[in-house]
Order: C-alpha cells, then sequence, then structure tokens
C-alpha cells in the first residue's frame, strides 16, 4: 500500500494534510499534479517546473505516450523520468479515459477495449495486461487501472454494467501488476479507481469491489464530466467515506480551483486538471481576486503584475499591459507567462490549504478564498 | 560618437575584437543582437535570454511596436526596457525594411513612405522625424536612420537615385535627432546606414553623405537581401573599408553563422538575424559539426544532446531524442528548448571569435569550423 502520513486533521471538515513517499521523493498532500499529456508540461520546461511551480508530482498520459514516442524509445530512455528529464514522481493514467473521449470507432469488449489512433486510426487494443505493460515500459511511480469512465448521463442499468467491468477488470489489473516488475528499479504503485456514476449504491459496490482487492490506493472516477458541481460535491463526499484512511485519495481530472478546495474539504488529497495550462493559452489567468482574461483592452496600459500577491516568475517581471501585448501580438511567450503563473496559482493553492489545515483555519480560509477566486473580472 | 574601444586586431585579416558602452551596459564585439520583433525574442523568456543565452543587447522593430503596442502604451511603460523588463541595451531598426517587405501599396515619396499596416490595412506615413520620434519612445540603447532598402536585383538608376534618397533623409534623421531629447534619461545613439546596393561606387558615395553628418556609427544595409553570398563578403569587404575604425561596424540583417564569421573577418561587429530563433521554430538547431533537422526520424532513439559540446540549458538536459518527439508531438516546449540551443550558439559563436581574435588565432580557427558548421546533417 501508499501510505499517506497524516500531519494533521481540519476539525470542522474532512480536510486532512499529509505526505507519502515515493522512490523518487515526498509528496505533500493535498497536491495538485500538472499534467504533462505528452511528456511536456505545455508550454512549461521542466527547471521552471521545479524550482519556479514547486510541482512535486505530474501527470502524464498512457494513451498519449503509447502512440507517441511509444514504449520501445521510452524504455530505451530508461523510461519517462529519464526521457523528460524529471526525476521528481510522476503519475500516469491508464489511457482508459483518452479512449473513450479521444477516440471514435472504439469496441467495449469484455477483455478490454478496441480503438483506432486519434492520430493515424491504426487499430489498438488495450487490456488490464496491456496498460500495466506500458505503465511498466514508462516507469511511472503511480500507476492506474484501466476502467471504464461513464459517460454523463448514464442511465442506472449501463452504469451498474460499468461498474461490474471495471471490477472485472480491477482483477486482472490486480493480477498483472502483481506478476510483473518494475524495469528502472524503483517501486510503482497501481491505483484502483471507484466507478457508479452518480450512483450512490454503485459507488459502494465498486469501492467495495476495488478494496477487497487491495490497491496501493484508490481514485474516485467518472466525476467533473458534465454532471452538476454540487451533484459531484455529493459524490466525492459519499465517496471518500468509503475509501481508506490512510493512503492518499485521488479525484481524477478536477478542477477549478474552488472545486479543488471544496474537494479538498471533503477528504481528497490528489488533483490534476489540464485547466491552468489551457487556460493559460486561451489568455485565462487565476488570480486570488478571481479570473482575468488577459486580450482585454482594460489591460493594455495596466502596469501591474497579473496578481499582486503572488511570488511566480511571470508576476515578479512582468505587467499585465506586457501580457495583453504578447497575447495580442500571437508571441509564444504569453503562453510560458501565463502557464508559468497559472502552475503557480495552483500550486499555491494547495500549499496554503496544507498550512491552513496544520494551522487549524482551513475551514474559514477556505470559505473565504473560494468567494474571492471565484469572482470574473 | 559611439566608440569602439579596441582590446585586438587579427593579423591576418581585417577582425577585430572591441566593447562599447551604453547607458544600459557594456557590448562585447563582435556581437550577435537576437531578435525580438514585438519586444518579445520569440519563445524565449527574458531571464533565459540573459542568463542561459547571455545576450549582451537585443535588436527590436520600430515598425512592428509602432503598430502594437503603439508609442503611448511605450512611453506609459517608460520605454520598451521597462515594458518589456530588458535592462541590457537594446537596438531598434527605423521600421523602413518592414514598410518595404510587409507592406503593400506603400508610396515612396521625397519626404517619407506612406504605407498600410499590415495588420488592419490602416494608413501611416513615417518619415526620418517620425521614426527619430517613435524611437524617442522605445528608448532604445542605438537607433536607426529611416533609409531606403534598394531590393535585389536593382539597376544602377534606381539604386543611385535611392543613395540620393537615403542621404537626403539622412539629413533629416540627423536634424531631428539633434533637436530631440530621450526621454527615460539615459543616452541614446544614432547610427546612419550605408546603402548602394551591390555598386562600389553607390556605396562609397552613400558613406561619405553619412560620413559627413557624423552619426554616432554606421550600418551597412541593403545587403542579405538575395544577392549571392560571395558578391555580399566582396561589396562588406569594400564598405568597411570605408567606415570609421573607431566606432562598431553593424551588418544588417545577417546571417547564417558561417557567414558572420566571414564578415568578422571582413571587420564586421555588430549582426542580428531571425534565423536562429525562426529555424529553431521549424526544427532546424545549428551545432558545431553542422545542421540538425530535428523532425528526422533517425534521431528518434538517439539519445545524445542536439551538441556535445553544447553548454546551453537544452543540451545540459534533454536529448535530440526528447526534442524530436517534442517536435512531432507538436509540444510547445519544443520551440522554447530549439530557441535557447540556437541562440546559445549564435552568441557563443561570437564570444569564441572574439576569444580567437584576441588569443591571435582567429583566421585558423576561422576556417576550419566554417567548414564545420556548414555541414548539412
Amino acid at each position: 500500500m501508499l501510505k499517506l502520513n497524516l500531519v494533521a486533521k481540519d476539525k470542522n471538515s474532512k480536510a486532512r494534510a499529509g505526505w507519502f513517499e515515493t522512490d523518487h521523493g515526498v509528496v505533500e498532500t493535498p497536491i495538485f499534479m500538472p499534467v504533462g499529456t505528452q511528456g511536456s508540461v505545455k508550454a512549461v520546461n521542466q527547471f521552471y517546473l521545479e524550482k519556479e511551480i514547486k510541482a512535486q508530482i505530474v501527470l502524464s498520459n498512457t494513451y498519449h505516450l503509447y502512440l507517441r514516442p511509444g514504449t520501445e524509445i521510452l524504455e530505451d530512455a530508461g523510461g519517462l523520468h529519464r526521457f523528460m528529464n524529471w526525476q521528481k514522481p510522476i503519475l500516469t493514467d491508464s489511457g482508459g479515459y483518452q479512449v473513450f473521449s479521444l477516440t471514435e470507432l472504439r469496441k467495449l469488449k469484455e477483455d478490454g477495449v478496441e480503438f483506432r489512433s486519434h492520430l493515424d486510426g491504426s487499430k489498438h487494443f488495450f487490456t488490464p495486461e496491456k496498460v500495466i505493460q506500458i505503465q511498466r515500459s514508462i516507469g511511472s511511480d503511480i500507476m492506474m487501472v484501466l476502467d471504464e469512465c461513464a459517460p454523463y448521463p448514464c442511465d442506472y442499468e449501463y452504469a451498474k454494467k460499468s461498474v461490474q467491468l471495471t471490477s472485472n477488470w480491477a482483477i486482472l489489473n490486480k493480477k498483472a501488476f502483481s506478476e510483473s516488475e518494475p524495469k528502472y528499479g524503483h517501486k510503482q504503485f497501481l491505483f484502483g479507481i471507484i466507478q457508479g456514476s452518480i450512483y450512490k449504491d454503485l459507488r459502494k459496490k465498486s469501492a467495495e469491489d476495488l478494496l477487497e482487492l487491495d490497491f496501493d490506493s484508490y481514485a474516485i472516477g467518472g466525476l467533473a464530466v458534465g454532471e452538476p458541481t454540487e451533484l459531484m460535491y455529493e459524490l466525492v463526499d459519499y465517496t471518500t467515506d468509503l475509501m481508506p484512511e490512510n493512503r492518499p485519495r485521488y479525484l481524477m481530472g478536477v478542477g477549478r480551483p474552488e472545486n479543488i478546495l471544496e474537494s479538498v474539504t471533503l477528504g481528497v488529497d490528489m488533483f490534476d486538471c489540464v485547466m491552468p495550462t489551457r487556460n493559460a493559452r486561451n489568455a485565462n489567468v487565476f488570480t486570488w481576486n478571481g479570473t482575468l482574461s488577459m486580450r482585454n483592452a482594460k489591460y493594455k496600459d495596466d502596469f501591474k503584475p497579473l496578481d499582486e500577491n503572488c511570488g511566480c516568475y511571470t508576476c515578479r517581471n512582468f505587467t499585465r499591459a506586457y501580457l495583453r501585448h504578447l497575447f495580442v501580438a500571437e508571441e509564444l511567450l504569453a503562453l510560458e507567462l501565463a502557464s508559468v503563473h497559472n502552475l503557480y496559482f495552483y500550486l499555491e493553492l494547495v500549499r496554503k490549504a496544507r498550512e491552513k489545515i496544520i494551522d487549524g483555519t482551513f475551514n474559514e480560509w477556505k470559505n473565504q478564498i473560494v468567494k474571492q477566486i471565484s469572482i470574473k473580472n
């Protein structure tokens, strides 16, 4: 198992501060994982990722890495850490989510999922065994099981079958994991993924099936796929109660800064989302006083930093007017500066949350901050 | 005048090592100036530009800055140095070259050039006085006169008229310069531009006209516009002899690494070119053993750095296989890493040239290096 070492628990909520350890270092929770889909966090170099943004762990995508550069090159490189020169922990998803969201003509079968590459139409088949093999070649510190991420809305019967399939696959994932070895000398953990759409009894069934298999830890999948936010929180709240207390809980694909804080309140420890980098590339930046749309003409002679309370490279060195100019003039530097800022903001958000949990002032802080950061300027 | 302080002269050629000083610091020559067209060196942030690439001076474009962000915003910012947060020297061209190369429907008149913006078609008029005013608002350490850059090929009669126009404008440039003051408290120099196409007598006439006006220093314009390379060298060789010994000589828009070394041999001190950054964005990188095209499949499992003799951020941290993957996967990081490498290479090239001139081994070194770096891998 991957032990979550508890440092503090909030007395007014389920929020907790802790840490866990991998062979590539310690991760302090709650934590946000920048997304490096293809072995690169978009527009941000590894030096800034580590030294400026202070990322402790990044997420990369099995589906994308499998198609490009492919497992052979990753193995020749000595794994993804060496390939991308990132010596801190890496988590990889199983590729299931991308198969369901990116590919057409996919065929779900009892033993796996057949799909055509979104790049060249070539045919591939992912099974639980296969995605474990691929993640062994990647060498991620935390691997995820192949699951089915049901769409939203999803009727009860479909969701029930989907949970059963995910549970069946979980057995095969665990078996393939137990019968294989890491390739690069460092330990790899495997997380199970609790599904069940919006149905609590199915979430319970899924959790029970997976806990029986004793995965290193567990994630909540199948949320943030279009359901109302309040419903998402209700299901997160319900599901974290089903998860082991002493292992990190990972809510996949979430989310906006306020979603992260609310989910920390509900007992979640790990998050990932493309939002900070994707929004940055669309000129949308996060600040402690809400979001800014940097193409807006009102910033053309605004010589303040993006956020006066931010200590990132971008805010230490550049003004809103310069950022706005770079976006309007379509300069590539705009993408780097906004991405560095947004990721710094996300990491600062979880660092502060952790600090406040330890201080015993998390809930008050969270309620105030959620209001501030939700403002659209 | 802008004094070039001579440190050494090569005994076998016209190459010289020196330095000059601006209020934003010293520039050691020969020097290459990275191009930051719109107030940003494409895909490279200012920290890397200064600390990794060790750029000593950058070039920015009056035409582009005039259109975007415009002089009003630049003035509000306190000039371009503050706007882009670059505290080392800046040279700006006069905008003439862009008017002639980027705009359609331009109309050349005795007192200036009328043109329509390549962005929105709006009508503008550049005169010698106007481009001085704009460069005062930009606050560049070195400003350039408005000139006419004749196309290639260019018949003698056209070239002769063009030199006359450039000489007439030079008087007005100088007058506007003398009658105006810097806006931000630091000194600004003004360079004249020697034109004359491929005709030596016109080059001579142009040089004589301009030298009479006593500009702070001089540039060679109107070369590297399509003429054969050997012809370019012949004209550079001829023209540097017409230029003052004790002021930095600037060859505008040149060029490939081998062009720079050959022109250093011919007595040129300053260079600028978009090639290192533009080629980088097209996956073409420079090395001490020739150029590499990083999309080539042969690099897919090549785990060497771009150049084993290079000390840049990219070469210290990443492999050809990773770079190739980033280009193929269309990751933005590819553009930054290749741009940082190419600019580092260009700056290292002029640093080494300077070192060899001081050592007294420039010519032998240059002949060997030109062969090596011209290989197409």
